[in-house]
């Protein structure tokens, strides 16, 4: 596949007239005037990025989209979220990540990292819609069974091109020492990454540490749970102790700054973190408390935030925000992607002939501050799973999403 | 003109299978199965919703969107912002607000309200655009004959069917005692309204109190000023005293939360002004700070910042932001709109197939939490502005206004 005269973003600044060219899964070339393949892209007008990472979600509660909003975390819970993922099928579940690749596809996002149930159902669903991501089945102590699932699940999964097994602990005060040490063995033995939820919320934080007397974040520490294996969201309520520990260990930080935000959760301490030296990445959450999957929202909506809890308009500049949601990301999730020679082929054509890309002068602060839609393509692997804005199938997922969502209401 | 088959939102909830009747430049009937009229537009899978109103913007400096990101306020007016002001012709305003008017367009705002320079070119470029809007030609002590010019123009667009005119005194902080009830007495001999800037940074409104020994509102208060004439952009810095004035004066507080958070200003007390009883409507602020022109960003991220400001979720409701952005600006901007018999013609139509409006489940939610686009149809005052997503003449607006920019910085 050759794409044909893109600009692409070369150290911040926005380069015309380029060619990608694409082999199997893979950049094998990036340059003007590149020599042709049967399968050509124009992309006179586009400019090309590598596809964003997302560091957090659980797209199977895409189905719970705008189910309920507005809510304190408790009630929100206990009468709203729980009792519909009590009554999920691997069917629902099936639609529900068809739906959210729909709009991740739509969103510029190539690779995700989601905790969930019915994980073989998420693998070969995301499989189908030709994304790629890292998986893990979710690991509460209530429900024994889902441990057991883990390494099966990591056994049908190791080596696939697009699915990436890894271990999801849901977090200190859902999991015991021992089924997060269990979760760690496994990790090890298989050498795959974990996925944990990490300090989301001052109250969970508070009530951990007066039960325990270390932090969380110290508590895992004190356990050897923390490596650069680990990629834990949300890390909002961080002592500076903590911030230390997450940087030294190399753990990956998922920031989700819109549910942060939306749930009343806080503003996580990005600038202390990045300091200290630690990998932050970007994450949506789950489509039920964003509501939506969107990167490029993401991007924005955590640095204007960072700078205004920081009485600082130069913090978080568009390149560094950028790196968050690319780089940062790539590097939790252990994938090699990125718009150099080599890489995996998951990158995505945006159409600049829109208004908010105009005037062009510097393309980044665009993507960053203005964007408001315009991804017109979107490869993964090296296969086009969108194009002029075109995603076959895309109406029969939205009519079987729309189904479930009504059948599991009403059962 | 005949909408055919639309879903609205009726108290909060969606309605289908309407039709809205069209004649000349207001809505005379809405309804199931109305008799048609020559023109019909297929709205089956739309969704129907008032334009949406921008109460505070400079659309002429779309022009420089992008040109300056990521800077203290201060460096950034005085090393970026000004320097290209002072070099502005007529010409440069035309395609900045045009370009300005494509985006709103595309994002589903149909009324907007603006305070910069050469408003009659404003003025012209608005109404080939087809927008409505109230216009106020700012005025600073520093440049004397920018209050000469207000009463001419005031004269000249009085009447005019899309443009009303106004009075746009800059600040406290820029204009004097004089001329502010100058700008006063113009408001009142032509009843028409006023825009100012108004305690939007911790800096100036400190300032201000020590010279003056009375806050910015509790000055403006003093001398008269303060009516439901009156919007005031960003309201940011506010005392007690300050919101009690501000409500019971019947003042109109345009919300800015993206551009207040990108310049790192700081979040306004929308919960103590709502319970104060203020009229709170949304504002984009110019494409220089924010840097998009879109009301549904404005919506999801002012809720979102409030909610996370006061750690209550469940502060600003969807249905309450979306009034804020619908009949409290009209109210701010007096005009007539809303979907019901006899309002003025001012709509957009949404595409509901699209997955981040699935599962359609409350569609209010939606178009809060997770409108990542779709904007189909605009229309104002009974005139078609966009079909399908297509407006007459975009190209060429694009290129003229890429080509103003770069002769403006190299000028």
């Amino acid at each position: 596949m050759l794409i044909r005269g893109t600009s692409l973003i070369e150290k911040g600044k926005q380069v015309q007239d380029q060619d990608i060219l694409i082999e199997e899964n893979r950049i094998v070339e990036i340059g003007p005037d590149l020599k042709g393949d049967d399968e050509i892209i124009d992309a006179r007008r586009m400019l090309a990025i590598p596809g964003l990472a997302n560091c957090h979600t659980h797209l199977a509660m895409t189905l719970f989209r705008g189910y309920a909003d507005d809510m304190e975390l408790m009630p929100w819970l206990e009468e709203k979220i729980w009792p519909l993922e009590a009554k999920l099928t691997a069917e629902d579940i099936h639609w529900g990540v068809k739906l959210g690749c729909l709009e991740q596809i739509r969103s510029g996002i190539t690779c995700y990292n989601d905790m969930y149930y019915f994980m073989d159902e998420t693998a070969k669903a995301t499989k189908e819609m030709g994304l790629r991501a890292v998986l893990s089945g979710v690991i509460f102590d209530m429900q024994p069974q889902l441990l057991d699932d883990v390494e099966p699940f990591i056994k049908r999964w190791k080596g696939d091109e697009l699915i990436t097994p890894a271990v999801g602990p849901h977090a200190v005060y859902t999991c015991s020492e021992e089924t997060l040490l269990k979760s760690l063995d496994i990790a090890e033995k298989y050498d795959v990454m974990l996925h944990i939820h990490l300090s989301e919320t001052k109250g969970e934080v508070e009530s951990f540490t007066k039960e325990h007397g270390k932090s969380p974040v110290e508590f895992l520490d004190s356990i050897g749970f923390l490596s650069e294996r680990v990629t834990a969201a949300h890390c909002v309520w961080l002592s500076s102790r903590d911030i230390k520990i997450l940087a030294e260990r190399k753990v990956n930080v998922a920031h989700c700054s819109i549910s942060n935000q939306k749930l009343a959760s806080g503003i996580a301490p990005l600038d202390q973190l990045q300091k200290a030296g630690a990998n932050i990445c970007l994450g949506t959450d789950g489509a039920s408390s964003n509501n939506s999957l969107n990167l490029f929202q993401e991007m924005k909506t955590a640095t204007i935030a960072q700078k205004c809890a920081h009485s600082r308009p130069n913090l978080f500049k568009a390149e560094e925000i950028w790196k968050m949601g690319t780089t940062n990301g790539y590097k939790a999730l252990g994938f090699d992607i990125g718009l150099r020679k080599g890489a995996l082929a998951d990158l995505v054509l945006i159409d600049l002939g829109k208004p908010w890309f105009c005037p062009i002068s510097n393309v980044l602060s665009h993507l960053i501050y203005s964007m408001s839609g315009g991804v017109d393509t979107t490869i993964v692997n090296g296969k086009i799973l969108m194009k002029g804005g075109v995603i076959p199938g895309e109406e029969e997922i939205l009519e079987n999403a729309q189904e479930r969502f009504l059948d599991l209401v009403s059962r």
